[in-house]
């Protein structure tokens, strides 16, 4: 069955260019990084979920590094935004659009990586959760900031629910690109809904007892 | 042997709930944030040390995603910090004392299941005390404070001397069970005194410079 | 063919040292820790580029916990750094040619352990920048600064081009040890050129977008 296989690597490779994108895009905005640093942010965010869900499935070396067209298509994502960033900045949405899109593809491929690799359906959708959420996570972290994945309810819950759909579909013996396909509009669907009517949990607030 | 290895999965759980509790506690007075990040902190504070070990050690999948009793403890442990997080947080010593129990059991049954992977000692009692300081390091990592192991002299040692204890106690035959609670307790009950004795280093003071 | 590994292990101990004081003398700067927390950090760094290298590569349990050279020596410069740190510290220089020096050599045998490991020469090369990368990395998301990789234009590329230049000195069959210290050289000369005449990108500037 090459098929699945394939729509699931082209899927994944998505899932790094739009991450990449977005990283490349945060360091640009964020931080006025040089061309490194928004180089480095944007392959750190495009590749950082899939290489966490990688080790720990133990399936190492990950495969960004054994498979040159990740590195490819991070470093290109993450170069094209350091080329037009201001341009694609003038939409503010933007940021916001391409970090779904990862989340959505991230959480179903790293699901259907698990599940591929004889995990159970929980740890599945753990782990699909884990790689849509993870190339964020990292971002947020290496730059400071509290992680979308904590002070956001609708970060980590569409990601669950995408990798809960890919993985029910599979135990059901639905076909896995339609399953794919839907738990990833799904799981968009949600994080933009949230998004737009400003469905996030209350930031922060008051001092810490410290 | 079976015995050994429940006790050691008792205790193992048994950490993994008081360090869920801790997190979720921290989460609700730290940062303030909804369900999902008091969820997702609470877990990731109980499951982490225990993943960095399981990386480490290379026994991947981690323990947390083969055998859903982890998954299920963390979850329960930080659930019930939210749902009764007010109340207990009008004890403010309780996230201390949660966080040495967690420091203290994850110190001995890390180091218990290095030995069990073939390490020497001395990595074995390092892999206990990266197990117990894991979990709250990467907690504050996440949330960008300066972690509890850099900042305070009496938490990485009674960590160690756990470690040791019951490394030491393994290579002198003496029974696993035993060696667990001993050096469990002889953490615990220096992290404690630490605390009320306020033994602490002092906290960072004076201008970086530059 | 045992010379190149023992020069390999003797490159890899030198670098693991001078991260070991780099770190602990950052630690002593910056935070004023306790001697604790300067063991932590000074150990952290000497070992944190090389541990994410053999979780990458799978190498597991990482060199650093099964030789306990790597310990030691990490340990030692540590110590070092805590016991002389204010004389070491007169020179405001030093942690940046330490930095430089750990940097130089990690690059160069990350790059030589990937391909010892059958890793194909870009993936080698990349896990070269991440070793040398990697320990200030984790360095500063520990301490809560933005990683030097991020702000800093001269650090990732010296580690890439010092990488690039052993990998391809190994696919032509040069012999290793002048290959390694070609690299390291020209990595170090890089990145103390860089210091030297401010080539450092600009510092992040400009208030973030909300």
């Amino acid at each position: 069955m090459p098929t699945p296989h394939i729509a699931l690597l082209v899927l994944d490779l998505a899932g790094t260019f739009v991450f990449a994108l977005n990283g490349a895009l945060t360091a640009i905005r964020a931080e006025r990084l040089d061309i490194v640093g928004v180089l480095v942010l944007g392959m750190f965010t495009a590749m950082g979920g899939g290489i966490v869900r990688d080790v720990l499935l133990g399936s190492l070396p990950p495969a960004t590094f054994s498979d040159w067209r990740y590195l490819l298509v991070a470093a290109g994502g993450a170069l094209l935004a350091f080329l037009f960033g201001t341009r694609l900045d003038h939409r503010s949405f933007s940021i916001n659009v391409l970090d779904a899109m990862g989340l959505s593809l991230f959480a179903v491929t790293g699901a259907l990586k698990a599940l591929d690799r004889g995990m159970s359906p929980l740890p599945a959708v753990l782990l699909g959760t884990i790689t849509g959420v993870g190339g964020g996570t990292l971002r947020d972290a290496i730059i400071g900031r509290v992680p979308s994945v904590l002070s956001s309810g609708l970060y980590a819950i569409p990601a669950l629910v995408g990798a809960a759909i890919i993985v029910t579909a599979h135990e059901l013996g639905v076909a896995t690109l339609p399953g794919a396909l839907v738990g990833a509009s799904v799981c968009f669907a949600i994080r933009l809904i949230g998004i737009r009517y400003d469905l996030n949990a209350p930031a922060p607030r008051g001092a810490p007892p410290g």
